[in-house]
């Protein structure tokens, strides 16, 4: 079933223990829409400048991702990005960011990727979350992603947002943010009360937690050593766990914490190397192996 | 099979944002010998100063606790720390500490203890640590603990120590601490070197870090929104872990595995109350049920 992904692309500057890369392909999106594409076809919309380098129209070669949902606005500049994890692998620094083509309108969604069932809002304005929800015919599974940045200057728009999705997915701080909880546990089933039947709190190295109305599960992360460069983990974590959903056809909590270990084996593919060069070298054996490793080394 | 435990006892006043208490039992040695005497008879050898309140020598009633190499010192001063968790449920700040007795001598072990097979040497002195394991006649599982104080300021006893023992556990910081790595999977993995066969790194509300020479084991906490009291969950965790490890004679990864969800499950009941209420408040079958509980969620 095809798989809706709306959210950032745009070129990232990053630095890490491992290095520096400048101007490398990035996004919310596109490591969202690479990772989910290992499970079932994927539909990206997003908008770049006119800037925008070759390489970026190249990197789903290969891949089952419909990009005519993907505008070159003449005239805006790409969306840009530098960060750095040189103080801390678990959390970015932001040394700048420039939204460009972001802070614009929002991309068209094609008229044949209006009957799409699955869904994901990849983080942007809550505004332009809720109208790409509004052109949608009937979709069947609506799960968002959000930030610090809109909890704390859109909450009224994002409140709005949370009864029309299914499932919230965002990291440990926003969760506190929203709710002013510390515990990620009563955290998490606060956000539950604002609309979402499910809620996915990301922790980085940390892992994720799952709260739904069958109670909480917590994944650790897939234990490695070897991280070069965390940038789109979580956008690879909600790729692979709606990759995976979108082929289930059923949301049960049993079929969610399968698909958060999904995530979690993809985004550990995600962080073994700079910008999309950890997915490609991921096949979908390797995340199967990898995913029946994860799920024997959490029994006991 | 007996398990010796030493370490500190004495009296905390301990502030969460669930309120103060004052002057309550507390010591690593109390919470790890009534966490392990759910699964197996503990031998407790710990100093206290003759100002020890009674109530402190009643906590072990009905347990399987032999307190006989508990020393009241005459002319010395009962250990006292002071901690806070009010700004952060995660990790205390030490607010005031009182070594008193625990800067003196050692106490004795008894002489019916030293045929003792399974041994923790809770966190103190490494010297200390290592002149306890002098006396014991043949240990079979030997596994300490150890702080950042010592890993500070008695590096090269710690060094000698580690080669002596066969696991080790400490918590996140420490690991990094010791080892200078960042990633707890290479600073477990370095640890190993230095001298145990098996690492538990002990992550707090994350849960804990297993590395054997079989790989690494990552478990999350017991997913629960009711924390009162941190204190003694990493003694529980440890006296959960080394009294089932203690009735099963064999220290395979699988078992070790185990015996760390079973630390999880009784530290999940400490943290529900202050001092050893929340463990006073459990049973073995209470304990059994969490465990499966725990274990099923796990599976996916």
């Amino acid at each position: 079933m095809s798989l809706l992904v709306t959210g950032s692309i745009g070129l990232d500057t990053v630095e890490t223990p491992a290095g520096r890369r400048e101007q490398i392909i990035g996004g919310s999106a596109v490591y969202f829409a690479y990772a989910a594409s290992f499970f079932t076809p994927v539909r990206l919309v997003g908008v770049v400048g006119e800037d925008c380098p070759k390489s970026l129209f190249t990197i789903f070669e290969g891949r089952d991702v419909d990009t005519s949902g993907l505008e070159i606005r003449k005239g805006s500049k790409t969306f840009r990005w530098h960060g750095s994890y040189v103080a801390d692998l678990n959390s970015a620094v932001t040394v700048e960011v420039d939204l460009n083509v972001l802070a614009e309108r929002a991309p068209k969604i094609p008229e044949n990727f209006l009957d799409s069932k699955y869904v994901f809002l990849a983080n942007t304005h809550p505004v332009l979350q809720q109208q790409m929800l509004g052109h949608l015919k009937s979709p069947k599974l609506i799960v968002a992603d959000t930030m610090n940045l809109w909890i704390q200057t859109e909450r009224p728009e994002l409140i709005k947002l949370l009864p029309k999705i299914h499932g919230l997915v965002l990291n440990d701080g926003e969760a506190r943010l929203l709710t002013e909880e510390k515990n990620l546990v009563a955290a998490a089933r606060q956000v539950r009360k604002m609309g979402p039947k499910f809620v996915v709190i990301k922790k980085g190295e940390h892992g994720s937690l799952l709260s739904t109305d069958r109670g909480e599960f917590v994944l650790p992360a897939f234990p490695t050593d070897n991280v070069v460069d965390p940038t789109g983990a979580g956008d690879s974590f909600a790729g692979g766990m709606m990759g995976y959903l979108s082929t289930q056809g059923t949301f049960s909590a049993a079929t969610i914490k399968r698909a958060l270990a999904f995530g979690t084996v993809v985004a550990s593919f995600t962080i073994a190397d700079f910008s999309l060069d950890g997915l490609r070298a991921a096949t979908r054996d390797a995340i199967d192996d990898r995913w029946h490793e994860f799920k024997n080394s959490m029994s006991f």
